[in-house]
């Protein structure tokens, strides 16, 4: 059989490493796909380095628009990113009825509604195991392995970098500031670090993750995207002093508000216990943890990021299009899992809705009746404590932290019990809310 | 679009799960397979019963051949195991044009390559999500996930009865037949429990993944089988004080004896470190931790067993089947990952060639000279030490406890050296040999 053709754009580290892995495991990806996959033509900015890389293998060229509408070529590996040029050329090549490998999250979770929409019409596929998680196959699993259940809820670690200095915090008892700038110097934190430390690239992880499990379509603009430039070493310590770990995970799960059914999709630090497997995930590793009906809890763990991670993502997705291409559309995998027709259209609920635990650290003055005007501020919320830390002031200090971890409840609750929480004359400044999951 | 219609042998534990998830969930399913899958027709060996419970929503028979022989049925569930009945209802089935779900390790450990050759002549797929790791979608990881890497290595805990048993041993400090007892009680091991606690299904499942991950025919008939029976508590404490713990695990990978390449394919209690993340997975939990050379470390964890995960996955691949039904023979994913065509004959490897370390407990008389003697031995044999552990001996008492850990050598070279130690005047008794794999 004849090989399938791709055209490649943009050779930067995960292209570079999608090239690579391609050329050394040919021989063995060949034998399961039953065809050759080539690389037949690049875009890249610099062409002359691009095709002395490339050894001579593929043509070079400058315009990325010539490899989408080269009319040799079934693929097109999108690899250049962002939202701008990366959207024209991914709909100019569905047009053009090419299938489309993409590692774009923003560009998904961005306009993944339309991209998909026109691929369906054109009957292509639009495949991008890589755009989540790296190389763990956490979109197949999502997709075809769970296809029985009806899940239940979705959290990861999804975001390296994060979870880098996390544990990177925790491990030698630094601040955010300190441990960004070494991860900046290991090359696991970008110079402008913004869209990992903010929150946003897990965002766009668990859009992307929240669509396929449910059922909805992409819906970026409604998640909660909260990152860790916030947090403090103290929590992290007095959390392991609890028996907690503190993770920012991306969470999408089923709730029901009143009786009608919703959605929820947010990014935050997140207290889960020590002893749960994915509290014990480290460094720059990734995993995902999804609680199905009839398969119950699953975990899927491996490198969120890197050329060769990536690519094998990449290449993984080249080689499902190989062989569906020869599927009857209508048949193959549905981009979001369920059918077009068939999605729904539950709402994402407000943060003001959405439940789940949390970790309060309350800086109060030493004062006889500060405890008891904080259990009872949360009593009259109908918020139930599950333990509290309370703090000796240090040597010759009048002030000190109380830490409570409530059970349950709706964020509404805690935000109104923190404001009369924060009206006591006791209390000093403002208190830190960090929400906790049991991932139980 | 009509539904798909199958046929499902054996209404045991799995088969009512199966029945259960298909009903539960059939919405959330059709949704996203495109139409809907239907089980029109059951055997089993008590009708009346099995019609109660099926609602009468499908017709019931007492011989499956009846079943298997339906013109009016597209799959097969085979949900009877064991190599008996079930291999002539399978092959029957494939005769007859019908595609094949089954949860069968067994079978496909022991015949799998007569099945899949047949299925192939036939042009219909036979699909075994369920016969490994029970909910966990890991051969759909190894098979399409990972298409583009190079499988270094597979090692799992596979089998939920030892690893609960092993869990308890070291939790609880109890020894093996104390926790069986308690482990039969609560309907975690079978009241015939061989097949678990002696590593045969383990060994059934380690061989499917060995062929799926290397590209060899399946071939139990080789794999180095060892179970947990033998297993002492004091070498579990001496494990962790030595930061390791002891699962049964299912080890698959590729090796070179002088230059020659060779695959290890075998089953018995391993010491791995405490650290590492599998090294955590307890109860009757499973999962496997594959190595790649794209992807690095990946590890993939949930429920091993159960009506519900099991069904998860057998429901999975009958969705699987009703979509790849309409592709291509030549270009669907094949049963054992690589085209049949494609296979290669790397040998598996004797136990006295595979590689490893090793945690060797040897009882001496406590005398001048010992461990001089036992560290010639083992320099002798060009085995190096990792790390030693000498206890005194109790209050008393002449004799006690020295253990080693060794780097990796040839398990022929230690083989030698334990017989040499134990032709020593001051060591009683027999050394006990565990293997140690790092997992790094």
């Amino acid at each position: 059989m004849k090989p399938i053709k791709a055209g490649l754009l943009g050779v930067g580290t995960v292209g570079a490493g999608t090239f690579n892995v391609l050329r050394r495991n040919q021989e063995e990806i060949r034998r399961r796909a039953g065809r050759g996959i080539e690389i037949v033509m690049v875009s890249a900015r610099n062409v002359a380095a691009t095709t002395e890389k490339t050894g001579g293998q593929c043509q070079v060229v400058n315009d990325p628009f010539e490899v989408v509408d080269n009319p040799e070529i079934d693929i097109i590996i999108e690899l250049i990113g962002g939202t701008g040029i990366a959207r024209e050329l991914v709909m100019r090549a569905i047009a053009n009825g090419k299938h489309v490998v993409t590692a774009n999250k923003a560009l998904l979770a961005l306009h993944g509604n339309e991209i998909f929409a026109a691929a369906q019409e054109k009957g292509v596929m639009v495949a991008f195991e890589a755009a989540v998680a790296g190389g763990i196959p956490i979109i197949k699993a999502l997709r075809e392995g769970l296809t029985a259940n009806r899940i239940e809820s979705v959290a990861g670690i999804i975001n390296g970098t994060t979870n880098f200095i996390l544990s990177e915090m925790r491990d030698k008892g630094l601040d955010f500031d300190t441990v960004l700038k070494q991860a900046q110097a290991l090359g696991y934190a970008e110079s402008d670090p913004t869209f990992d430390i903010e929150g946003v690239d897990a965002a766009h992880k668990v859009t992307i993750m929240s669509a396929i499990a449910f059922g909805i379509p992409v819906q970026f603009d409604k998640a909660h995207v909260e990152g860790i430039s916030a947090l403090q070493a103290v929590d992290i310590r007095y959390a392991e002093q609890l028996g907690y770990r503190i993770k920012l995970l991306g969470i999408t799960k089923r709730a029901m508000v009143d009786g009608v059914e919703g959605i929820e999709l947010r990014v935050h630090p997140t207290l889960i216990p020590a002893k749960r497997l994915i509290a014990n995930v480290e460094g720059a590793m990734n995993a995902v943890l999804v609680q199905a009906d009839a398969v119950g809890a699953s975990l899927y763990y491996g490198r969120g990021a890197g050329a060769e991670p990536t690519a094998s993502s990449v290449i993984a997705d080249l080689v499902d299009i190989t062989r569906l291409a020869t599927a009857d559309p209508g048949n193959r995998v549905p981009h979001l899992a369920f059918q077009p027709n068939q999605m729904t259209d539950v709402a994402i609920l407000p943060m003001s809705e959405i439940t789940t635990s949390y970790y309060l650290r309350v800086y109060v003055k030493d004062q006889l009746g500060v405890m008891a005007d904080l259990t009872r501020i949360l009593a009259d919320g109908r918020i139930s404590i599950d333990a509290v830390l309370q703090k000796e002031p240090g040597e010759g200090e009048t002030r000190t932290d109380i830490i409570i971890l409530t059970h349950q409840t709706q964020e509404k609750n805690i935000d109104t019990a923190i404001a009369k929480v924060e009206a006591l004359d006791t209390v000093v400044g403002k208190v830190t809310k960090i929400r906790l999951e049991n991932l139980s």
